[in-house]
């Protein structure tokens, strides 16, 4: 990564964030990173290039964080803790891409689009696969349908780009807890000896 | 209500989910419903008022069955079943509006999107109430923020217009059903007297 590329990938969100991809020419980025259309094409190939690139860094993370949870974890508890907290925090450490990304994504051309699709995939097969996990070892609720449960989940913490501000009234960190606590109330039974419960009591008292 | 406005706007959603708002004339909607102009602008002030009223149809259905459920219910228990399982079905009932919805909502011209927005937010303030309600009467958590809990809450219920098909493999009261169940074991306590989880058993067992 050079620092001229993060440059560009920096100006080039803001304009995108204001004037929509399309109303943001290469010369704009150019001009307004402080280099040359030559500065520019030895990093991208274009500016579609460029929005994939955009859209790629988010997804990577939470991606490689998901899989780096199923991979250290033995448990899916931990695993879905793991998870849901690199998730949040997607949001906080991405939120200009992923506002472009709302806004944009339909401008994505193949193969770039292709290529978003098929991690985002990833990414929710492994959420379906750890959920799926849990029941199996009895971790998780077994009554649950896997689908529509891992759908409310990721509908969870994806509904984050609406209303996430960085000046909110909670860090990130709080809302992570919280969203961790949630989930796994959600997906852990009610029973008697709860072990795993104590993983819930992490989340502080904001009211008191 | 006409039969014919109600064709004009069964026929103006699909045209609209193909082409999109900018894609569709009036003069294609009238000939799609086949009537005239002046049957359409009988109905409708403008195309703009038509995405208004599109828009507007499904907000104020979930927006009323929120109003009865917190007039009618005594316990924030029984509210939340009923709001969650109205707000469940829109996603049923009016999934072409919907769908244009999310597609054209930054077509909607002032003074429509005021109203939109103000009957939404209404919504959103009465999800708020109502979890704020139940942790005051102690039947929800009082440790979780309102805030990132109620909007957890919408978020999961929301991302259904993504992935919610009518010939998927869950009927929508399974999904309400698991929604309900999803959101009433995120809000109530853990406590060892637990009469309110008995509502958490009408989840019918997918696995067995």
């Amino acid at each position: 990564m050079s620092e001229l590329r993060d440059r560009i990938i920096g100006h080039s969100l803001i304009l995108f964030e204001k004037h929509g991809f399309h109303g943001v020419s290469v010369h704009e980025i150019v001009q307004a990173s402080g280099t040359s259309k030559g500065g520019f094409y030895h990093h991208f190939q274009s500016k579609d290039e460029l929005l994939y690139v955009i859209h790629d860094m988010f997804l990577t993370y939470v991606w490689r964080e998901a899989r780096a949870a199923d991979d250290t974890h033995p448990s899916p508890v931990a695993k879905v803790q793991a998870i849901i907290r690199a998730f949040v925090h997607v949001f906080d450490l991405y939120q200009p891409h992923i506002s472009v990304y709302y806004q944009e994504s339909i401008y994505l051309k193949a193969p770039y689009a292709e290529k978003i699709n098929q991690k985002r995939d990833e990414f929710k097969q492994l959420i379906f696969h750890i959920v799926e996990e849990g029941q199996k070892t009895g971790h998780f609720r077994r009554e649950l349908p896997l689908e529509v449960t891992a759908m409310a989940i990721l509908g969870m913490v994806n509904w984050m780009y609406k209303w996430y501000r960085k000046d909110g009234p909670y860090t990130i960190e709080q809302i992570a807890d919280v969203y961790t606590d949630l989930v796994l109330h959600l997906l852990l039974p009610g029973r008697e000896d709860r072990t795993y419960f104590d993983h819930l009591l992490k989340v502080p008292f904001f009211y008191e």
